[in-house]
Parts: structure tokens; sequence; C-alpha cells
């Protein structure tokens, strides 16, 4: 008997796991609501003076580089440290790594001095991290020299992390084992933070498959994917599509997405 | 001759009172949409260099610790002050309280320090401001064991404020006197900022109702909540009713208003 | 053979080039996304330990200062060198100056310290810039003495900038040339940001006309107000409005900007 997407979400919502998230300001509202409409509960703390009793209450742990200062990277340590105490998941999204050796820094910082479950990014932020040749632009992956799954894996055994690589296809591995997850609409890369809600949504699949992260990963991004399938049926553009996708997490059944699903190993 | 919260939207479009927000990164877009949508003016600012300035011109200063950090608590301590020398009216959210102790410990030195008017919250923060039992879980109210009609009344006496507490029917008291406001719908429980949309209307029609603050929070949640009611009519969900509920903020009439209002003694 | 904002615009959804935004916090989600629409690549960072670098790689530098803080004005002071050293060009949002004392002082020293290719903002706030008399209010212009072609003009010569007026019809100058843009909607006027956005895509034309700044500042006033009106279409308010104006800019092609572009010398 083997485990689903569906079921996971089926456990989320049952669950109501509380996602901890120490994210950036352009995102924020978008990740809480993207938590919420699939069924978990967000919870936006930074204050070092609070981040590690929130983190250790935590189902998971959401951390994301997007708009750094030094305040925060303190609290994103701290909250880490707590998560990793009571061993809840830690999910880093590294935004812009490669694009100014600060961010490159802190992300290196951050997954030497906690132990991050799953790193969540653009083929271009994941190819920098594993030491791999890659162009970024801002935020934006511009040219990788290396094919998706192979960036997932190498970096997946240099880091000793799941490595959640998103794109046209979306890879994910542990190293010995790799997912390609193909749903997904174009839409997704109009919109600012589409990276960040699937890295809020990975937070909240992890919470409560914490023993089978590949698995979360790969439901996570299998959840959304179809979200975003349904959200652009309707859309007539950025605008409109960002306002159903949150229509369609929302509605998105444990049903349905076992069906639409398309995980396969690679 | 009695007033009706229509009256008070009349006066407030009219006036377009200046409301001055010190609140969370997560919705400060969204607070000020809504009260740009209401028909008042929002301003956000929390440097200490301004905000004295800022809420002496202000006809009321909403104070919202959704995303915390030490300047900002400097800034709603002054900021307080300042609007307490000009007789403003000082809205409080005490997002999350109960969740870690720096939230309790600062909700709660804003209240020592600040002659606050009213403070809008969900039951379990309210109940645990006013030292009811109360379970939140990050800024979600689990499990609150008082009645909230109780709970509002005891929090304003306890800390001689008008207790606003929201939930699926609203309760609102300053001790002697309680309103039940039955506005709303389920919607809002699945967008973030639902309840900090609510402050900031509070602190819109604080601004227009300073002498009356117990109808003044009640004319709020009931235009926030028929407004609510319109927005859920036509949406396929969160993204699609968040989006409507500016366009029925916008379009509320006063006469509508005055009709649909459900609002009665407790 | 001329210029035109179509030429412009197919420039830019060809090179993508990346606008750096220093900017507020209630705002930067919309701003990232005005500029993902249009055909540009948003990138924001704050930190003064990464702003350098990034401006340096920037199309275009965009300050705003909406929501203050000392470290931020550090960062933008920092920023805006790095761009001058390699001639990108800066455009400064100075949102509700003459509203604070540290507002407009922190206006000035950015226009004092940094060379400032374009300054966006409403009639008051240029004028309060350009020592001529006007109300504001928080961050909404109130009554300003001196029509916006003489505030445009003065604040240009005086600032040695170019200044751009937006308001019911926008007023683009650099002391001896003036625009008039008859483009946009009122409903532009009822969600917040939507000055901010303004200059985002000013940002995002002035990185590929950097050496025509008048054009350039017309061009975007005329490409969001073409978008404008095409959301303003099918909205039923500010919220629907809102959605569909990235939808309207994303749509935006070159032919039907320079067919319907209301531009005139003034």
């Amino acid at each position: 008997m083997s485990d689903s997407p569906g079921a996971a979400l089926r456990d989320m919502r049952e669950r109501k796991p509380l996602i901890h998230q120490i994210t950036n300001y352009v995102v924020m509202n978008e990740t809480a609501n993207a938590t919420l409409a699939i069924g978990a509960l967000p919870v936006m703390a930074h204050a070092v003076e609070e981040v590690e009793e929130m983190a250790s209450v935590a189902g998971a742990l959401v951390l994301n580089i997007g708009t750094l200062s030094r305040q925060w990277i303190d609290a994103m340590l701290l909250a880490g440290k707590a998560a990793n105490a009571v061993d809840t998941p830690v999910v880093l999204d590294p935004v812009g790594v490669g694009a100014t050796t600060f961010r490159t820094d802190t992300a290196k910082r951050i997954l030497a001095e906690v132990d991050v479950a799953i790193v969540r990014g653009n083929a271009a932020e994941i190819a920098a991290l594993a030491g791999l040749p890659a162009e970024i632009r801002g935020v934006e992956a511009i040219e990788v020299g290396t094919a998706a799954p192979t960036i997932a894996r190498t970096a997946a055994s240099s880091l000793g992390v799941v490595a959640s690589v998103t794109g046209p296809v979306d890879h994910i591995s542990d190293g010995p084992r790799t997912l390609a997850v193909a749903n997904g609409d174009p839409l997704l890369a109009t919109i600012t933070g589409s990276g960040c809600m699937a890295t809020a949504i990975t937070g909240c699949f992890a919470a409560v498959r914490a023993d089978a992260l590949v698995d979360a990963a790969g439901f996570a991004l299998a959840a959304y994917g179809v979200a975003a399938e349904d959200a652009a049926r309707d859309a007539n553009g950025p605008g409109t599509f960002h306002a159903r996708l949150y229509d369609a997490l929302y509605a998105l059944t444990p049903e349905s997405l076992d069906e639409r699903r398309n995980i396969e190993e690679a």
C-alpha cells in the first residue's frame, strides 16, 4: 500500500500544521494565503525574541532569503536550530543565490549551521549552491549549463539535502532517488513569488510527511502544479491567474490530485 | 434621533480621515487598500523619526503587532503617545498574543503605556489579554473556553478599553454595554489579513465616531461584514473573494449598509 | 524616423532589463508584478551588504521612500552611488514628501547625494520638492496652488532632473521640453501603490531609453495609462481592477500602445 499526494493533502487538512515562515517582504502575503488555501496554518514571525518559541511548536519551518538583512539572518539561524532541536523539518528557499556574494554566503551559512531538510529553488539557484555553472540575473535563472535532474542529484549529494528544482518540469532528488513532476502552467513564471509559494507548500507537505521528504516535495509540486493548471484555465493574464490560484488551491480535492498528478521516478 | 452605520460611512467619505497604520508586513497592502476602498486615507509610517508627526495629524492610529521587532515597538509607543496627546483614538490589533511570550509582553506593554480606545482581535487573542484560558496556534484561535460575549465584557472591564471580538458573530463591549454583529461570511477565514482589515476599518469608523467607540466598532464590523457578504456572492474561492472584497467595500452605500446591518444589543 | 512607446516596449521585452527596486513594504509585491507583467525583471534588495553589487548590474534603479527607516536610507544612498558609477539611470519616488520633516529631508538628501535621472510623484509631492505651496495628507495630494505643467517645469529646472508629475493628465518635463500624457483611468486612484507602480514602470522604460529620459517617462505613463484603460473596462471596482491591471500590462502590444498613446508636447 503506497502513499499518495491526495492522502498527504487529506492528512494536512485534518491536522492543520502550523507553518512558521521567515520569508521575504515581497511575497509574505502570497505565501501566507497559499498556505491557508491548501489547508495549513501560516505564521510569519522574524523577531529574534520569538522565533525559537514559534519554530519549536511549528510543523515545519520555511526560510526564504529573498530580502535579507543582518537581523533576519540571525533570526533564521536561531529558528533553524530550534526546529532542528525538535526534529521539525526545515525548508530553505535560496532566492537569488549566485546573484550577490551576500546571498551566496548567507545560503551557505544557513546550510552549514542548520540541518536543512529540503532546498527548493530554480535551476540556476540550485546549480549555484552545488557549485555548477549558472547565470542568474537578479532572482531569475537565465542560463544553466547542466540538465535539471543532474543539478538536483548533484546538489542533493553535495549538500546532504533533498533538492527540489522547479522549472517547466520539476526535479526532486535525495541523491539515489529522483522524481520528475510535470504539472504546472507557464503563467506561474509571470507572477512574482510563484517560486516562494512552491516553497511554502513544500513546507506544508513536509509537515505531514517528515519521514518521506522526497515524496513530500514531489507531492507539494504536483498539488501546486495541478492548482496552477486549474487557475490558468479561466485566467486572462497574470493578475486573474494569481487570484484564481488561491481559489484552485482551496478547491483542490485529494481525489482530483491523485488522478491528475504527473509524478514519475526519473 | 439615533446614529447609524450608514450615517458614519457618509461622514467618513466626506471627511476622508487620515488613518495612520503601523502594521505587519504581511497585510500592509491589504489594510491600505481596504482603508481606501471604504473611503478613508491610509498612511503607513513606522520610522521613529516621523511617527509622532504623522500620528498627531491623523484621524485614528492603528497599531498591529503581527510581525514585531524592537524598533517597531518603539515606534508604536511613540506614535501611541502622540495620538493620545491630541485625543486621536488608538486601535490595537494584538495579533498572535498568547502564542509567544514576546507578543504577550508587547501587547501588555502597549496597553500599559498607551491609552488604547479599541482592541480588536479573535476570541483567543482577547481571552489571552483578559487572562482567560485560550489556545492559540500561531495566529489562529484554536480553542477558547469562554463564551465570546463574556470575553468581550471581561476584557473591556479589566483593560479599560472597548473590546471587539470577531468570530462567526462579533461581540463588542465597553463593559456595561455589549453589541452583537452578525454580518460576514465564512470566506473571510480563508484569507490572511481579514482580521487586520477589520481592525483598519475599525480605525476608519473610530476617526468619525471618536465619542461613541462601541458604536464605531460595531458599525465597522457591520460594514466589513456586509461587504464580505457581497464579495462572497460571486466568488469562486479565497482569491476571487479577496479581489471582490475591495470592490464591495468601495460599492457599499450608506443606505444599503443601514438596511442590511445586523447589529443587536447583547 | 522617430521613436515611439511601442518601439521602446518591444526593446524592453527583448532585453528584459533588471530593475533593482528599493521600495516600500506596502507595494513591493505590486511593483514587482507590474515590472514582470510589462516585460522586465524585478529584483528587490535592500541590505547594505548587497545593494551596490545588485545596482551595478541593473538596467535601472528605483528608489521609493514610502516606508522609511535609517538603514533603508543608507542602502538607497549606496545603491544610488553605485548606479551613478556605471551610468545606470536612477528613478526616485518621493512618497509623502512634505507630510513629515523626515520624508522631506530624506528626499532632499537623496537628490543631493545621488544623480537622480527622473523624479516621479503626484502634484503635491513634486511641488513640495520644488519649494512650491502644496497640502499633502499622509501620502495623498490634497491641494496644490500651481498648475501641473508649471510644477513639472519648475521642479525639473530647480532639481536638475526629469520631473514626472502624475494626475488626471500627467506632465513630464526636463525644463525646456514638457510632455502631457492623457491616458489612464480614475480607478487608479482607488488602489494603493498605483503611483509606485507608475514609478517602477518608469524605471523599466528608462532602462531601454537612458539617453532620452523625457521620452522614457512619457512612454511609461502612456503604457501604464493604456493598460489602466483596458483594466477598467471589465472591472467591478478597485479589487478586480487591480487584478486586471496586471493582465492588461502583460497583454499590451507595441502596436496597440502606439495607436492609443495620448502624448502631446505641452
